[in-house]
Order: structure tokens, then sequence, then C-alpha cells
């Protein structure tokens, strides 16, 4: 009998610095752009009109960050999620340079910390993610840590190394190419007339529009990812995708995603739901040297089957409303 | 809490010769090209084929023209129809420049005419919208008009203008660009042997091949098409789609529309419908300054879940069947 | 009442030598890649990255050749699939030059052989199709056979003529461009470290993973091939896919289809099967004139909800399992 499949990691096959060089190098096209579009239905104007890109000074319209993100995720899961019983969390995603159509996606893994379960059965593994361009650019760096079982619970746990990591991500290290220019930004092209300098910290925004999860667009968008990983259980990337394109009616001039504090995935999700999400506008930052766009750090949840008209969150006894699909932290960017 | 979702129009909101600029300009793809290709499964080989497109002068494929009425059609959604009660009609629509892969269509509209409901409580807007690539050449102009609930009852309405539309678009305005040349169009690739002056005036063709209508690919295009209606009543428009891609066997040269006569819908039509459809021959006219292609007005019926071999249409009572979903006049081109 | 529409072929409309010219030649984009990505999530690192497939000396990441198989293969489905009542195997399909985006594919037909069956009522109509690309070079070239129903069973039927068909092609004749060059693949990046050496003749692989079969993605794969005949019963055209897809855990570096040898359909397949498969490596041979590519003759069978560790082949009483859906006898290159 062959072995020639590929195996998955148990928690003993992890060591701290450990590179993972995941496979399958992804070459973005229009065709994975428009795909994206009749998967979920975006409608940010930088990421649908090479004119709209090319005025502010893009090559052309940029692949939507959330895309880049379901691609790099997706390359890493051979080696990170298939054993995994449980994706814990996220922390500390930084978007680096654009990816526009034609470029290649390399990804590579790290190894940043290990904690063995009490009960000795599992163990939660930190990784490091980056993908890079055909020229090395840094694109997109993540971390998320898994739960992994142990092949033999009485064998040795590795050495325990939990990490230390930001609960947002500093705004201060943003970076936007000099080429860019958001002094033409024209708000009657992009769909709102609201900019950076119109939204309050603590300001709340129902998006109004829902739309339903259909278990064929979800297989669909996994197999585009070339995500291995064929469950019914939808997994928590297509729900950001759907935070982000419900987040249009409201924030449509938050131009591009710059970084994910975090992300908790709190109720199963099927198709037939409908899906609503509302926003919290947590924190507003400058950009360094810009004048002309600014950071917006946004909440925004993502309920099923009910209205988000009230912003739902925590019921009476401070658990999160069993409604509540996701809890999407992050920062985007905006003309002033 | 916050304001900024956008609101839609209500009566009292439209003024006659009132501009609205439609956001999110496009640009369309050879991705977007292939879902249409995927959702529909057209076969006119125009639009299929370089080759072919190019042995005609065009500069390679072009985009289909019903994919083009999509995306124009769609961006004018937030401002007209998400408030609408009502689609009621399309007249006078005519394409112009071909659209290729790379294109960007800006779409703008006015507002031609306003009528007040005898019962005071809503509106008929008529809208023409024109839809422009990055160069400023028309790609689709047309008039539709909605019926548009008012906010308060009371309210004075605008004054009362009903535009005169044409019942048909008088094809003596139609022009094919100079450097097209239909003399070496080859009927073997194109799917049919028949030529412009094999078809007669009321001459009817039933289509035979049927199509089953899927919900997930209605909501597939819906979002290709960047249309924020999402509704389980399945739109006009993707009955257009389903009529031009069955009118294909027995009208495969009629390799481009000009023009969109009207378009009534009779009977709603939703998932796992078996679409069928027939055609009749109104009319033919020369194009000016050619004697390589002629101009066909072709009415197709679209039938749901019967048969079109009778060409069905109207009842012994004089009302349309309740199996015919559409009724679609429109003109096309097709080589002598 | 027109008879503009295509009619389909009866036995008698065949005669031995007959050329058929399949219309609609299609221009194969990088939307369509990325559609066939998402419909069956292949991954083979040659077809999904520019990178890699640069590295080795192909201009760019070539067309799935399973994609191309559908292409060529749904062209001829208007003379000949349509009227057939059954679709009775494959012999001698060799694939040629790469297929790019942007290349365009023209596809014509040879009736090679024709056997009327023994009760008068139909025949056997042996179909050699060649698809060629815009420079004439030849992309793929097969063999099949249809049974077609006659018009008139009284009819006189034309000569009986049955071709020698052989039951795998001779690896003899397989040639590599010689600006391929395979020493500097790169085993990481492509998901397996098994190479051809690694691989032995009886060598049998569970491929382990398993899919989901969706009637919707069916659908929009023949509507994408612009295959008219839509059934609902799914076509074998469509588990030659999976089992291709599914044959990537365990023989990654199998980079390129050289050739069919045959492929027969036993069980129907249909909605929410859950498909798996394995494969025995039947065959080694060397390329001519290359020391860094051999050919593997692979035999894979698909299984419908069954799991494939068992290697499922024939019932006690010599019969194929009734979960057994396809057999599909192929040569692959593999770098050495």
């Amino acid at each position: 009998m062959s072995l020639k499949t590929t195996t998955w990691y148990f928690f003993e096959d992890f060591s701290l610095g450990q590179e993972l060089i995941h496979a399958i190098p992804r070459t973005l096209t229009e065709g994975d752009a428009s795909l994206y579009t009749a998967l979920y239905g975006s409608r940010f104007a930088v990421n649908s009109s090479d004119i709209v890109a090319m005025n502010l000074g893009f090559e052309g319209a940029p692949i939507d960050d959330i895309l880049v993100f379901h691609i790099v995720f997706s390359k890493t899961v051979p080696e990170v999620s298939i054993s995994a019983t449980a994706n814990l969390g996220y922390s500390n995603g930084v978007f680096g340079a654009a990816v526009y159509p034609g470029d290649t996606l390399l990804v590579r893994s790290q190894v940043i910390g290990l904690n063995e379960s009490s009960n000795g059965r599992s163990g939660v593994v930190y990784i490091q993610t980056q993908g890079r361009n055909q020229r090395g650019d840094m694109v997109l760096d993540y971390v998320r840590w898994v739960l992994i079982p142990k092949r033999d619970p009485a064998s040795n746990a590795p050495i325990d190394a939990v990490p230390e990591l930001p609960t947002r991500v500093d705004p201060q290290h943003f970076t936007l190419s000099p080429e860019l220019n958001f002094e033409t930004y024209e708000t009657d092209l992009c769909g709102s007339e609201y900019m950076f300098n119109d939204y309050e910290v603590g300001e709340k925004i129902d998006h109004i529009n829902s739309m339903t999860t259909d278990a064929t667009e979800y297989k669909m968008a996994a197999q585009l990812f070339q995500n291995p990983l064929q469950k019914n259980l939808i997994y928590e990337g297509h729900v950001i995708s759907q935070a982000r394109v419900l987040s249009f009616n409201g924030l449509a001039n938050a131009f591009k995603i710059a970084a994910i504090n975090g992300c908790s995935y709190y109720n199963p999700t099927s198709d037939g739901d409908t899906v609503s999400a509302w926003s919290e506008i947590l924190e507003k930052a400058p950009i360094t040297n810009r004048e002309d766009v600014g950071a917006l750090r946004i909440r925004t949840f993502v309920t099923k089957n009910k209205s988000s008209t009230k912003f739902p969150d925590k019921d009476s006894d401070g658990q999160y409303h069993a409604n509540i699909i996701l809890d999407f932290d992050y920062w985007a960017l905006m003309p002033i």
C-alpha cells in the first residue's frame, strides 16, 4: 500500500521556530477577481474599477484584500488546519503591498508558540504566516493559533512557549505607497459621501443589507481559494468576506483593509442563513506623513437570521447572542 | 445612531431633469465574460472567439451585449430600483460602442418623466440611463419607468410630465463601425447556415432547447453584476439573458443586439423552472451604407414549464398564458 | 413554421470518412482557468502558478489539460452527442501543444467507423476528433464511439467498418517541448516529495480526500464548456475532472496528462454524492530523449459514497461495484 498521500501534522510534529514552506504558489488573475465578485457581490470602487484605482495612483484595480487573505490562508491548510480541532484566534495581521492580477503569492509560516493542553491530549500551536509576491514583497503577515491533537497522549510535549500577541495592530506602522494620492478621490463614484472626518469613535452603523449564505457558493469559494479542507461547516473566512461586503453600505470609502486585529467565530452558520452586519468605530488614527487618508479601527458583528438594526451584541447574561456569528476587529483606510 | 447608510429615493425626491451619477464604475474583464458563459451557457461565436471576432474587424471578442446591459442596469439600482414597487417597462434602448475586456463603464441617468398615481400614494418615474466607456463613448442608452412610493401621501406631487416614448427603435439610426466587414463571415464556425436573407417577417422559430432556472446561479449573476437588490424573486434581466441564450438555436448568426424596443415581464419564475423560448420575426430593415449586414426585429417569448413548440402566446380569453414569463422585443444584427 | 434550428444526426446521416466542422471556436482565458479552479478545486502547481510554470520553461501557467478536453469535447456535442443514446468508449487520446490563456481552439472530427446494431434500430459511430489552436497546432486528438439511433429502422445501413483501436497510447510517441526543463523542479512548491522514480508498477494509492457532487456546479461547468446538452444525468467528463483533482493527493507531481487510453463510466452519479478516488500505477515508461521526466500509466477509479481505502474494484461475482462511477486509464508525465 502506498503512503504517498500527504499526512497531517500532530502536535508533536511542531517545534518552536520550525519553518513551513506551503506548496502551490498561486497566480491571481482577473478571473479570480471576477469570481470573488460573483461569489460575494463586493462593490468597493477601488477593487471594481481600473479608472477609479488609477486616478488614485494604483497600477490598476488591486485584488480585494480579503481575497488575498483567503489565498494566503488556504495555502497553510495542508500543514496547519487539516488536523486542527479548533481555530482559536487571529492576531497581528498586517497587509503589505497591493496585489494586482498577474501577481503570484508564495506562502511560508513559522511556528512561534506551543502550549500543551492540561489534559495532555492536544496542544495549541501558534503560527505566523507570511504571503509574499513574486518580487518578495510582503502582502500579508498574520498570526493564528489552532488546537492540534497529539499523536500519542503519553508522548513528551514540546516546550511550552506562548508568544505575546498584541490585541491590536499599532497604526503607527501603517504605510501607504507615496504614489497614492487621495486628494482627487471622487465620493460620487465610490458610493458614499462620508469620509474619515465624518466618523466618530463609538459610532455604530447598521449596514441594513443582508445576504443569504449558500452552500454551493461556499463550496466554490473554498475551491477557488484551493482550500483542500472541504467541510459542511462554514469556516470563519467565508463570514469575514460577508462582513466586509455587507459593510459597504455605511463604510463605502473604507477602500482598504490595513490590518486584522482579531477575529472571533462565536456560532456556526450554514446554508440558508440570512446574514446581516453592524459595525462600531473603535478608534481613529492618522497615517504617518499622510494628510489625505486616515485609519478607522472597526469592529463588525455578523448576525444570522437576526436584524442588525438594534446592534445585537451580548445578552443580559453577558454571553454573545446565539445569532452572532462573527466579531471581526480590523483597521481600514479611508480618505480624509 | 449612524445614518451613513444609503437611503432610498421616494417619489418626492425625484424632479424633472434631475441628473443621477451612479457609483462604482466597473471594469469588465475576461473573468466577467467567462462567468457570464458559466452562468448562462451563451454560445454566440463573436463573443466566444477572438479569431472569429477579429476576422470580422473587431479588436477581439466583445463582451456580450446583455452582460453590458446587466452591468449598466445594476449600477442604477441603488438610486432607482431599491424603493420601486414595480419595474413597469423599457423603451428606446440603443447599444453603442462595442465593449471589450479592460473597458470601464460609467453610468449616469436623468429623470425624463414623472406621473403621480391617482391614489396619491406613489408615482411613476421615467429614467433615461446612459452607460459610457472610459473614452466617453456611449455603450448603452435606454429608458425605463418604475413605480416609486411617496414618502408622504399628503405631500405635493412633482409636476406631471409623461414623456413620449417610441414603441420601437428606428433602425435608420443603427450604425456599425466601418472597420467591421461581414463578407468573410463563416457560417460553419458560427453554428447556423441561415443568414439575414433567409428570414421572413412573420416567421416563428421554436428554439427547441430548454434550460433550468437555478437560484444559486441567479444569486451569483446578481452579485457579478453588483446588483445590491437581492430578492428571491428573479428579476426580468435574468430572463432576458435566458431569452438571448436560448435564441441561439435558430438565430445563431444574430451576432449583436442593436436595440431593445421593449420588454414585458408577465409572470414570475423561480428556482427549478424549466425555461423554453420561441421567437417571431417582426420586421426586417437594412443598415445605412451596409450591404453585408441587416437588422431583424425579433420578439422572443420565454415560457416556464411549457414547451414552446406551439408558440404559446395568448389564451382564448386574450390574456397571456400563465406560463409566459417574458416578452422581449429587440433588434439584432445579422450578416446578409 | 421555421426549421432553422439545428437538427440532430441519425445513424444514416453519417458516412465513413465524413468530415465534421464543429462550430464556435473558443478562446480560452484566465477567466476560464479561474472558473475551472472554482468548480473543481484543482491544485496542480504548474496550472496554478505562472512562477512555477515559467521556471520550467512554460510561457506561463498552461490551461488544465482536462479543461482543454472539456472544451474540445463540448464542441462536438451538437453533431455527435445530442442524438446519442450511449457514449460507449474513448481511445487513443493524445494531448499536444500546451494551451495558454488567449489561445483559440478550433475543433473538427472525422467519422472513422460505423457499425449497425444487430437489431437494425441504431448503430455505433466512431469519431476521431481533433482540437487545434489558432496556429494550427494539435492540442488534443482522440477517438470516441457512440450509439446513435437510426431515423428509419428499415433503411439501408451504411457500410460496416469497425476501426482497430489501441487499448493504450504508445508512450514512444510522447514528446515534450525542448524548452521545458525539469531539473529545477521544486517539490516543496508542488505539494509532494514523490517523483517518478518513487512510484512502482502495481502500486495502489488511496487519494484520501473526497468531494461532493453538486448539481449547480455541474450545470455551470457544462455551461462554461458550452456543452448544449443539459441533462440531469452527470456525464463522464465531470467525473474525469473529479478523478484528476482527487488524484492530486498522492500524484501531485503528475503535472501533465499526456494521453487518455480509455475511460469507462460504470454507474451514474448525481447531486449530493460523496466522491472518492484511488489509483493504480499500471506502467512506467521513459520519454524519448528526456532524462528529467517520465510517463506513468495510471488507472484511477472514482467511487461514490464509498471509501477508497480498500481500493474497491470488482465484487466477488466479478462485476464492478455499484459504487464505482468511473475507471479512467491515462498517461501522466512526472519529473524524475
